[in-house]
């Protein structure tokens, strides 16, 4: 099932995608009564998804990413896989949805995209055990981990170069119905394909970073886990569209301007 | 004036302390129509400060801590005060008031007390220009930055040394009239004298941080930034009580325990 954040003439909401692009007529929002966290009623209303607009598919209270977990990727920055895990938060002002722009920010000058499975926590929860994990997730969804890699080479700690407003589009949709072990996950930067990998090469797997991360702190209903990017980053400019897609989930598509 | 969060009969508020120890009756809180962080009007409505629970100050979204901000401390550590500054988050799972535990995590064996100042953001704001700062700050209180010290030296980032559930206390109220450039701050374990320094030696002033951060992110009503600890960082064990007391603020006071 794709659980969409929707609004629409001043409404919010969440919505399940119902088809397609191949579906006559396009695919349709069914709108939710309530939200996504507990057990929910679809309304039977229904809204074309293309007269919506799609929102960031939930509202983190924090994002926690994990660095350096694709082997490849952390070899072209320089890095060997590291041994103790390199943990971080993105705030919750941080994120944007599909669709919005990245605001390139005025301290960086060399911006990076990082493609990301993204893990949807759907419930309250702490020291998650191994065999527990499945249950304490909603779904997941497509995450650009944008990154200030001038800023992040200078600052010991990594809040301002992956911090900054609009440095984490979330989208198009949680898809809860997924098996997320061997996904293939492509970054596009117009059209071209910058980076590809597949979700089997993380180091530490989904569940363990849900462990890790849970044995340290609560993790809320619509907390956001980032999973690591696969080799293939590189810049991002003022007008480029970036998109990020990953297999059995659809494609977050995001463009960089620059703000006077 | 000093502005309290409180909780009473499963109701929780926010106050104006009137008097203090040596008032006659003891210290009140008198009820606040709405919230802090708009005009407000006090209801006239007065509870004894000693029947209410003292909560966190506010409900930081998030909590923006920065590291080596005296030179002394940095160096007891074996840095240098960096060029760039050390920017990190606290997640708002980590926040705790006055009186609540603080949790020693099972994944550490040495915690450390670090006692700061901490600057209550008291409107949304992005960009805030240097003459600006004192209009986006609603006051002051108290914080114990408390890390885990072999967690932070074992892993690239802090989100578990700093982030964990607890590790953010904050109290006992929010001090709306204080100038805060040359306060006394310190931290006592069992009443004893670990950390004594003066706000006057942050390397980087309250104005440097809100402008260095908010050029990089949205700050929201409630939201804190930690300016730093002083020299006499030390261990923290199960059954310690520590306080961090400022000059013009109070006194914060936790204690440590185990959970089985």
């Amino acid at each position: 099932m794709r659980i969409a954040r929707f609004s629409l003439d001043g409404t919010v909401g969440f919505g399940v995608v119902e088809g397609d692009a191949t579906t006559e007529g396009g695919p349709v929002l069914d709108i939710i009564k309530g939200h996504p966290f507990a057990d929910f009623e679809r309304s039977g209303q229904k809204l074309p998804l293309s007269k919506v607009r799609l929102l960031p598919p939930v509202l983190p209270n924090k994002v926690v990413a994990v660095g350096r977990n694709y082997a490849e990727h952390a070899r072209e920055l320089g890095h060997e896989v590291p041994e103790t895990p390199v943990l971080f938060f993105k705030p919750s002002t941080s994120v944007v949805g599909p669709g919005d722009p990245v605001v390139y920010p005025a301290f960086s000058s060399e911006l990076h995209h990082e493609a990301e499975l993204a893990v949807v926590i759907g419930r309250l929860c702490k020291d998650v055990p191994r065999e527990r994990v499945k249950d304490v997730v909603l779904g997941y969804t497509c995450a650009n981990d944008v990154t200030a890699r001038d800023v992040q080479r200078a600052e010991n700690q990594w809040a301002r170069s992956k911090g900054f407003d609009s440095s984490c589009p979330l989208g198009p949709w949680t898809e809860t119905e997924l098996d997320p072990s061997d996904l293939a996950l492509m970054c596009t930067v117009n059209g071209e394909q910058r980076q590809l990998g597949r979700t089997s090469e993380m180091v530490r797997s989904i569940e363990d970073l849900v462990v890790l991360v849970s044995e340290a702190m609560t993790l809320l209903p619509g907390d956001v886990i980032l999973t690591g990017t696969p080799a293939g980053v590189g810049p991002l400019n003022v007008g480029d569209e970036v998109a990020v897609t990953i297999e059995g989930i659809g494609t977050l598509t995001n463009k960089v301007i620059k703000r006077d």
